[in-house]
């Protein structure tokens, strides 16, 4: 099934920030609560914004967000010791968003993973910078996977995010990402690919329908899993909907379930 | 560019054969006029609901609505004698919709082709029935080619139909259709390929959205053209967007043409 991490508690959106500053409670128990209902299978929590403050807002976080939902948490954070004090507190094994290819980041974060139980988000960055090409994606992706597999990681727990780019400043750059998704799901059998979809429309209007439709080209490409709102009704019901026109839902039993719930919108 | 083939003006729909039957000529320009507004490349005509009144029929809708459009006119008849009579009428090179590879069929329609200048849709439909897997289908596409380039008739004017099954009686109907336009796209290459896609949706609550994601997927698959209305909005502009995603909009010029045009709804 179609993997969603809920992406609203991220201390760079304004009212996060307020409630978090505030340590509202009820305003993030809310939040949360809506997310796990909407169909949330992680809750991503980034403390970041407030500089100096990440862990003992993370610590507030977790304890706020953990006692009123059931899924795991998506800990996301560039700080091994945030992460750390954060692993330390999570009564399910968690998602780490995330880490890279890049020199200096693989060798932060690779002695706290020693060890751990659980899932990595892996972006397809490196220290050349963004990728340029789809066998570049792929070739990115093959290099995370067998580090990890060499460190014992499980290749099911791996998610590579083949880094969305926006289609206004090159046309080709959505076949490229769709390509890789292709790619990186044909040459590396097992591993989920992840990512935010929002940039593919920066600097263009009506960026929903782009991003919602993309999504759905994204998931017929291979992509299992995805960085977004779980609160957003139009692009859940996309998901809903292109899993059973790709044949991942028995008899439409989900599809048919979210229409009673009132779910999918058109 | 996505070839929109308007399906609009059929004497099956109640108030298209009551405009037929009272010869209204006011209702039936109105509807081509805003076909080809919204965006419709052909304009698809049938006649055949009245049993016995076909070519009258026929005939008085050419009349009606070539004057009032630019574009070409989709003939649709399986009748070579309402055919033959409606291209003599026609003033730029019709399509014909259509044949398939059931013998009776092609036999009747293959005199009329006989040194027409047309474009043709051809079902992958033979004596067997429906196709029963994506192969079945590629294979028939690929008699149909061959059949039609043995007559002297072009690859680029033979537009094959891939047939649409319903989702609802068996959840592998969709990938089979989506593997067979794949398979088409790559191993027919140059050949058109089109149909209508609302039977994917058939027995399934909230058919419009189905209807909508499935034909973003089967534009990423290689489908280039569809028989569908063009005055549902949402469907345009999900064409538009993808075409955009999958690298066919040079600078998003079309896209954002569209914005301006109030055209793109969410």
């Amino acid at each position: 099934m179609f993997c969603v991490i809920g992406e609203r508690i991220n201390t760079t959106r304004k009212s996060v920030r307020e409630a978090v500053v505030k340590r509202d409670v009820n305003f993030i128990q809310k939040d949360v609560k809506k997310q796990q209902a909407a169909g949330a299978h992680f809750i991503d929590v980034n403390a970041g914004a407030r500089i100096g403050h990440e862990m003992e807002d993370m610590k507030w976080l977790i304890e706020t967000i953990q006692p009123v939902i059931d899924v795991p948490l998506c800990l996301d954070s560039p700080d091994p010791s945030v992460l750390e004090m954060a692993y330390g507190m999570v009564n399910q094994p968690p998602m780490i968003n995330s880490i890279s290819l890049e020199k200096d980041r693989f060798d932060t974060i690779l002695p706290f993973l020693k060890g751990k139980r659980c899932k990595i988000i892996s972006l397809c960055m490196d220290d050349s910078g963004m990728p340029t090409g789809a066998q570049d994606i792929v070739d990115r992706a093959r290099r995370i996977v067998y580090a990890f597999e060499d460190m014992g990681i499980k290749r099911d727990a791996i998610y590579v995010d083949p880094l969305v780019q926006p289609v206004s400043t090159d046309n080709a750059k959505g076949v490229m990402v769709l390509e890789a998704v292709e790619g990186i799901a044909n040459e590396l059998p097992g591993v989920h690919i992840t990512g935010g979809l929002s940039n593919i429309s920066y600097g263009l209007p009506k960026r929903p329908i782009i991003n919602r439709i993309f999504l759905c080209l994204m998931m017929m490409a291979g992509m299992d899993s995805a960085i977004l709102d779980p609160l957003d009704a139009a692009t859940m019901a996309a998901i809903k909907t292109t899993e059973m026109l790709l044949g991942k839902d028995d008899y439409c039993t989900r599809y048919l379930q979210a229409i009673r719930a009132g779910e999918i919108i058109a």
